[in-house]
């Protein structure tokens, strides 16, 4: 397993009338994480979509714990929790210093530019599943979709 | 059980470089359908933020089946799923006429103005167990957080 | 001149840790009523859009006066100012009831899929220009840019 | 005058159905900007938060002449333009390598919590003054609004 931690400085704009980071916003936050994983272990992803793919999102999931505010560093670690043939998945802790903030999950199935579901090329299926924490099995049965 | 249905016209800039709307958006649909959710069977949401309150995210969960596009009108659908103490779960079905697009959950905690939690107060809590499609009782036990 | 009001009920994820709607949501609120305005006066964008046109935005100024908050209402009124060869200028006026919230004015080019600039198609063209407020001449000479 | 220039990788979520990042985004890299020079040459915009004070968003403009997309590296120059006794401004230049991306103006009002205009403290204001490339006078009348 090899995790990556991206570091966010919340802006501004990300805040809310409650005073900390609108919820929506970690979506977000584990997108560009996703992206810096690649960029260190995988390839970046500009290559992926230069050759017509897409990791579109198929679930995504978040517990929030403690909340952020305007100026934070929220560190985002996130790294592979297993590939299928034609998908993968993320974990993500999202901690502020030694605060826990969030934890989050998303999944995502490899398409073209129509959208259309693709197997993940047998060369880069390979290298992710050597970076998989859970390999190419599931430790727990996803559900079915 | 009383469901709201909420109509959102996709706006151009939720849209992304695949041409769909971009993930994250789908967090803001579930918060526009629990709004209109509470107008229309509990009370309008600023007016728990006018006392004081706020009924923090804890956690969201999205899975997503199909893409929308640009100017589509996406119906979304939610239900109150249960109330506890300080704590309530909202269901989401995201329709576009007969297309399924995604399912979400959300469960939110009541806080006050310094983001304490708080008993949600019993009258409100009384009136929400009756619109609960679980009642005041899980079906499945939560995640411990 | 034939302007269009479209409402925009403020959700809370535009608001900000100030309490009021960040400023850059603004822009957004230009996009839904410009929108709007084409399915009133000239034709549904994303009919443009399915025959591979685009407006693109090449300039936005915004002024802002009075702030809006979560849940308010915001009409925006916007209408068309000028039509020139391959570009076009819209105008707003964003209030909430008899307050003026904020002024905008924006600037578009047609292009195509590739980004090109494009001229507008002559039917187009007269069609708008018979409804924009001050023709296919400008009162005041634009910036060159 | 005393410029920062700010980095910003463009994330995918800032992209839109054209392929390129959504105009509205560019407000909010102007943020971004000047919160890294308030970092640079005055002190950190948290301190004025901290304080009471936010300066609020009077203006904003932007004028568009090339789109950036998906991972470019966007760098965004800011200075002092302008202070007065409660406002100041800002001039921006949006680059990418030696193109010229974008450039845009804003005007802030300092405020308090409560969101009336407060004078900005003598101190702060004799320090941006000396920082400012119009100094405390305007080379051109603003509009009066």
């Amino acid at each position: 397993m090899k995790p990556t931690t991206f570091h966010h400085r919340v802006p501004f704009y990300e805040t809310d009338a409650m005073g900390v980071v609108h919820h929506a916003n970690y979506v977000r936050y584990l997108e560009l994480a996703r992206i810096a994983w690649m960029d260190d272990h995988d390839r970046p992803y500009r290559e992926y979509v230069a050759e017509g793919f897409h990791f579109s999102t198929t679930r995504v999931e978040v517990d929030y714990r403690r909340p952020a505010v305007f100026d934070d560093v929220v560190e985002v670690t996130t790294w592979l929790d297993w590939v299928r043939g034609a998908s993968l998945a993320m974990r993500y802790e999202l901690k502020r210093g030694p605060d826990l903030l969030a934890t989050g999950a998303t999944e995502h199935a490899l398409v073209d530019t129509a959208g259309r579901p693709c197997r993940i090329p047998a060369a880069y299926r390979g290298r992710l599943a050597a970076l998989a924490a859970n390999g190419t099995k599931r430790v727990r049965p996803p559900r079915e979709r």
